[in-house]
């Protein structure tokens, strides 16, 4: 029985004069940060501010790559050539690097962020460009994918590891795919019932799909919100009710 | 007597679509290349192309940090917050490294670009924020400035290596300080008159001064342009003159 | 006596998902709101909302024109080229027009933003580029600027008409200059207090200088802020107070 | 017979101190020029350069929307909402009008730019977001578009005028649809035969497909090049074929 569990959050997302989230608050709920890069959110005297604070919480730091969009805050779909696709990955990866450096701690994952996340799950051409980028940069980085989506494979055989994915707020299809956000009761809002199905995912190894089914999911990590102090009391609801489970809450990194 | 010197020149300046420079041709004739670093100029693609051509041609590679302002091309004062500018410093070197790491060479030297160059020359807020940043990133790596000005005293004494910088086509007052660029005769057109007087330079130890007296100017490594076919032919003119003199163009990092 | 004043504010200042002030709260207390063009914050789709939502509010709109700084909200001087600045100012003029015309209303003014309204209050140079951009696209057009700051004179004699403000929490100094924020005392909190300085101002045309002495200031509108619910609270205050006391609020465009 | 037709082409493509082609020598061979709005490329003081240039030489002025993509060129795909679509379109007009104004001349049409005209020629939605942008901001700016393709009607549907548009150097499927830039054949570089494929458009109302077949094809504008000297020489070409065959080189607009 799996007996800790990674809890991952978006971090970092806070651009000049605006803030987002409460990095401070759900730092110390999370053992790993997405932090962002630049490219949809994240500038450098903020994001460096973000890892400090995750060196000083010990929380595990990750590169939160993303498409060249922050006025979509990479949100958009974007057809971008591989090539370009590939260097925008190195780029934002080594620019968080040497913030990180700054900061005392290093990047120890990478997980493309918002549309870029969910194109690449099943876009072979554009997650061979996000893997080629990784291993160009750090073969030894991670790649944080949705559990249960092709690109997991993708990033293994070119000899990648993973780290697979669910969504703690996110209803399931009974296939193991996410219901689309557009659809009624694709995102769950009771914090309660959302901590009884992490905890179900732990423990049984899936959740209750929307079909009723109950669907198998393998993930490694699971994603909490930290941008509304409603994210914030869910992120805590999860956490609390994990470790009174005996479940520990640590990065998949030193968890190794 | 000095046998080797360092040429240096700016490349990676294209952005996207627009091409600027021509880095092939620039690359056959400097030992050090100051790569743009995506905030002035540079796009990680073309970037990351000009990286690999320099690793292909052995030549050195720096970041050419600046001032987020790619419209005006970083070449506008701004008036940043020493935090914000140390973290650019951080995040343009960073993101840089990464970019190397790909093309399979590294960042070692520092160079600021235009308007933030000639501003930490002399303003030592500016000039303590961007070594502040080197120093965060990697203490090594040694910052370029204008040969006799107070950056490199000040870079010094907070532990960093400095390399003095002599412009090849710029006219020197007899203090040692450039002639603005506002003032007629500032910039040299004639590539024989420019390549004896960097010729002389190396020998003498200065040139000749725009009031006509001699003024000693130290300096490590020659700055020259490639931005237009004149001036990769005074490029030429310098290195292929210096080289018949017996003197060696060489990286001042291979010098070590 | 004076029996109308405008009470103006900063609006339109979300950017993307990014979201800065409460539009709609300011909106029920001010005559006048200077909405962000796009370069120092702004999007277009949030811009339009504001423009609506000001509209429906029977609120005059004019241009906040600003630096191109993003990342620094527009907050940091910059040394930029005459006929770039003046190019920057018709463009995003334009650009607001644009969008008030699609939310059925128009731009009936200018007010410089941030690091730009303080240097053009005394730097003629960068004043005439911006007094140029205005008369290019509409000549119409008042300029707002600081109360008894150049800048009002070198418009009106370019034939501008202008409009001079005062800062409903901030400090003056003697000879009617800004107390620089980076002064203790410079920045007032006491919303009663603020209420009361700005009756006085109306009233009596002037307010109590930071040393003491009473200083004569000439506003025909007064900034009030909107980015923070305190902020929101004091400007209810003002207008609460001046209206109590048989001033009217009004658009110093209405007013004519 | 058609005695004229509009020859059009993209210009203010330059950004800051990047430039990209050669203004001055295409305003003398077309009759309309599309004018980057600041999204995909122009920066405000090159775009009131390539204004002036149109006024002094005559040439009716368009607003070239894009997608916001400077990197990206505005040539990548982008699933923008609706909303913003409508927004970005609308700043982008307003932007340009602003400086239309300013250069003594007025925005006459709007034409995408790039991917965003490849993608409104058939998805109807961000057609309709394109649509609703134009009427927003002036419903009697006629909207340019790929000859054949639904978004002519759509905008005929929503009230607004139309010119359909063939490109000069590009082949053609027997269904009156462009040949993929991907497929080989796609773009044909000879002069003399482009020239005579245009005055065969012209005089025959179609052009021969890629298969062998005479492909009719109804247009009212001819897209030509000029961001090479080889673009240049071929609308040189072009227009003077057709000048020899009593043909006029008239905008669209100037021939109601």
């Amino acid at each position: 029985m799996l007996k800790t569990i990674d809890l991952n959050s978006d971090l970092g997302e806070s651009f000049g004069q605006w803030s987002m989230g409460d990095d401070a608050a759900i730092l110390k709920l999370v053992s790993s940060a997405n932090v962002a890069c630049g490219f949809h959110a994240g500038s450098p005297a903020g994001m460096l501010e973000t890892l400090k604070a995750a060196k000083a919480q010990g929380v595990t730091v990750g590169a939160h790559v993303a498409y060249p969009d922050l006025v979509g805050f990479g949100r958009r779909n974007m057809d971008i050539a591989s090539d370009e696709l590939t260097a925008d990955v190195i780029y934002q990866i080594g620019a968080l690097q040497g913030l990180a450096r700054a900061a005392g701690t290093e990047v120890r994952y990478v997980k493309p962020h918002g549309a870029l996340y969910n194109t690449i799950a099943y876009n072979e051409r554009q997650a061979l460009a996000v893997i080629d980028g990784i291993l160009a940069v750090d073969p030894n980085l991670p790649l944080v994918g949705l559990a249960g989506s092709p690109v997991l494979q993708w990033a293994q055989q070119k000899g990648l590891k993973t780290i697979s994915e669910a969504f703690a707020d996110r209803a399931y299809h009974a296939d193991g795919t996410l219901v689309s956000r557009r659809e009624a009761g694709s995102v769950l809002h009771d914090a309660q019932q959302v901590a009884e199905r992490m905890l179900q995912l732990i423990t049984e190894g899936g959740v209750s799909s929307i079909e009723g089914k109950f669907t198998p999911i393998q993930a490694e990590s699971i994603c909490v919100h930290g941008d509304s102090p409603g994210a914030i009391a869910m992120a805590h609801q999860i956490r609390t009710l994990l470790e009174a489970q005996g479940i520990a809450i640590r990065s998949f990194i030193s968890q190794a």
